[in-house]
């Protein structure tokens, strides 16, 4: 069995939102879909580790932002690979709350549905959450949805470890060596799985191929999730 | 509530097979996604008038397609569009059967999946289907995969009625009709809501822009799920 026949799925990329009891947190979410068009309910799937899960099962009240093509992976990090129990995920975003006081996120987001929890299953690793959609939204009629294939193959992004999708070969399968750096470190986050290469440098970040971590400016922060180098560890 | 909205969710199309007492059928579905990942499962959502949920719920087994970017609409169209209770909708179709004897669809397959039901929930008008991958391939490493939104925007296909995604006013909202074109009806397929606009002809079956719906010779067919003429009606 080839397991990564189930990465030939596509899935959009989204933050799925809830407040509690004055708590509130998002994720970032793949596994969301439509069960149903009358009445209109969608399914998200969201890992028991999730804080925003917990949130999710005491309010019964959940929101979805729909991420566009272009949202950085600077706001997919922080929301795909930060806990909400430590992190204020929502400073210094856009947002909008709802008439029943859900938290949604506007920054990069096309549309968004404010949903309430019909039922909730147990999936092992996750809860399916299954909603009636009570408010739906298009804030971007131009820009097209982040796709879960682009955040993977151009973007580099890792599925959180939280993700249905994840697998753990995804963290423990190196970049190759070439062998005209093989005096150069590869070094991996810890926080999130991205990995630094030398050889390819951080050129978004104004970091130059050929540059090995240990050189480094101090400021330099994980691309992926924001971390600084001290999260880092050599493979 | 702009339910429009609910089309930013992001989809692939697949072919959804099973075989029960020598009966087998198969659907265009889009709702399939990765429910957990220990064990793999994944979630498809099926119509309740799909004769493949029949099927479905009595073999307890299923097999998910992955269809490429090239698949062509006369495949979508038969399995899309038509009814597996009184047409054979694996006729000149590449099959390969599992060991369990599941039927799966090869024609334009990047990928496919063999699946056992571990639980059935009623979501209304739908089945949701929780399986349990018990084998999954790679055909194609190189195409990447059909997205709905590439079904729609590019190749113009609509929701079947029996989809999750599927609103009636796919059906009841005609093209704006130009004014030199006024004197020329539109005609729409009974069996699949496609639309003859005579503005724009059917140039990909040689049919050139400005020929009348009662021009087109007799052979010709829908573009979209491949019945004749006598199956549409004016607009």
């Amino acid at each position: 069995m080839d397991i990564s026949a189930l990465f030939k799925i596509t899935y959009g990329l989204y933050i799925v939102c809830s407040k509690a009891d004055e708590q509130q947190s998002g994720f970032i979410g793949n596994a969301v879909m439509q069960i149903s068009a009358q009445p209109n309910q969608i399914m998200v799937a969201s890992s028991k580790n999730n804080y925003t899960s917990e949130l999710i099962k005491t309010s019964k009240k959940l929101t979805v932002s729909v991420l566009s093509m272009d949202a950085p992976m600077e706001l997919i990090g922080r929301f795909g690979y930060r806990s909400g129990r430590d992190t204020d995920k929502f400073s210094d975003c856009q947002v909008f709350y709802t008439d029943d006081n859900q938290p949604v996120v506007l920054n990069h987001a096309i549309a968004w549905f404010s949903c309430e929890v019909a039922e909730t299953r147990d999936a092992g690793t996750h809860y399916l959450f299954a909603c009636n959609v009570i408010d739906a939204v298009i804030t971007d009629r131009e820009t097209p949805p982040m796709t879960y294939t682009y955040f993977h193959e151009v973007l580099k992004g890792k599925s959180p470890k939280n993700a249905p999708t994840y697998q753990i070969k995804n963290n423990i399968n190196p970049l190759p060596k070439k062998e005209e750096i093989m005096n150069q470190d590869i070094y991996v986050c810890d926080v999130c799985g991205y990995e630094y290469d030398p050889a390819q440098g951080d050129p978004d970040n104004g970091i130059a191929p050929g540059t090995p971590f240990e050189a480094l400016p101090d400021d330099w922060e994980c691309p992926l999730c924001g971390v600084d180098k001290t999260n880092f560890s050599k493979v």
